[in-house]
């Protein structure tokens, strides 16, 4: 859905296009066969509702879908997003600037893997949405930006955990979305850095449908004891959207915490 | 739902009554305050789902409504329930010469946490139904038959898992449903055993419903990778058993694999 809107100051490369993203009037520059959002955007920065005031991080930030997303909904506050790929960080940055977002967001290049100062030192909601498919499980060894986004090339599993560690507040929240087959892994990795898992959420595609992802909150060194929501099933049996899923799009998803 | 079956072998004692157990025409003695079957057993004697012929070994069988379920349906093979409380042994034996078992299926009067040789001694499916509660949750310390059940008097998570590692055939399966509250930490001790999670439902007790039980099913150091079935809803908007929940009561649940 490419949508007219084009300010002056920002220029669209040769294949980039600008798409809407969201119901709050936000748009997305994007480039087909680079790297665009997907559904999974929207259930993560639905999951992770920030409070008020809160200063937020995502690790593997692409090109800004879920910053866009959390730093124009009202209780957002500063949004860092951090990414490697050099591409991505400039068109995150472009998106930035094309959504008047400059105050309350801003997206660095950086290697996650890697110790780097960060202001502020320990971040109140950290999010991630990062890649789902270990190396191992394919057969020829994929390559370039997109590979980058979905294989564990240049980031694990792991280093997204540790990442979170490294830079999250003792009483903060750590969200992610994944595949729901790696949640016992998950669930071991978090528990290497003492990361509870609080809460979690399944998404199906439909009804009768085995889980598609699953979204995980955790806290620091919290009481054991885990709140598992309601399934949201993304389309009903007549192929439309549900309800849920509209709370997704909206940002009000999970109702009922 | 008393039934109005009593076999003249079988003598049924002060305060205890019969009530039908499942679709197969099943029986059982309880006992009311002392400890009765629950959505649980038709849960878990659904998912665990035996293969023709295979051996069946249960953890912690109270009165004996999973072994007389799963040695009544079809495919069941010998089934052996062990059981810590002399008093539910008791019962258990007399449900299973009420409902003519007794070829297919025992129950011995055994402390899980302690060796003992079995025969088989690997069973290719072991199911359990632990107590949910730990100790140090409650107030006050319980006592009694019903909370031995209940709480982690005499057993706990860990006991169940280690008493699994102790029977499991290495090509078997492990089975148990218990509360998602406590997800992280059964995937935990699983992996202290080394049986990777392989299949999972979510159990709620209707729409918009927070998940009630969960259903977990494990294999000895298999690949990892973890299905995670469609959610199971037990009542519908109107307050009805779902289709699914029906699945359940007739062992056919879930439909899909």
């Amino acid at each position: 859905m490419g949508v007219k809107v084009s300010p002056p100051h920002i220029a669209l490369k040769p294949g980039e296009r600008i798409d809407a993203l969201g119901g709050e009037g936000l748009v997305i520059i994007q480039k087909p066969g680079l790297l665009r959002f997907t559904t999974d955007a929207y259930l993560l920065a639905a999951f992770a509702r920030p409070g008020r005031g809160e200063t937020i991080l995502e690790l593997g930030s692409g090109t800004g879908a879920i910053v866009l997303l959390l730093a124009a909904r009202s209780n957002a506050a500063k949004v860092t997003g951090l990414e490697i790929q050099p591409a991505l960080v400039e068109m995150a940055c472009r998106n930035i600037a094309l959504n008047g977002l400059e105050a309350r967001a801003r997206v660095l290049e950086h290697d996650l893997r890697r110790e780097r100062s960060l202001e502020p030192p320990g971040f109140g909601l950290i999010v991630a949405n990062p890649p789902y498919i270990p190396v191992s499980a394919g057969c020829r060894s994929p390559s370039g930006p997109l590979a980058q986004a979905k294989h564990e090339l240049t980031c694990t599993l792991r280093d997204t955990v540790r990442a979170a560690a490294r830079w999250l507040s003792p009483k903060g929240r750590f969200v992610l979305v994944h595949r729901p087959e790696r949640l016992p892994e998950i669930f071991a990795e978090l528990g290497h850095v003492r990361f509870e898992p609080k809460e979690l959420a399944m998404v199906h595609n439909g009804p009768g449908a085995p889980a598609c992802r699953v979204l995980i909150a955790a806290r620091p060194a919290a009481r054991p004891g885990l709140f598992v929501h309601a399934p949201l099933l993304i389309r009903d049996a007549a192929g439309a959207f549900t309800p849920g899923m509209e709370e997704v799009f909206a940002g009000q998803w999970p109702s009922r915490r």
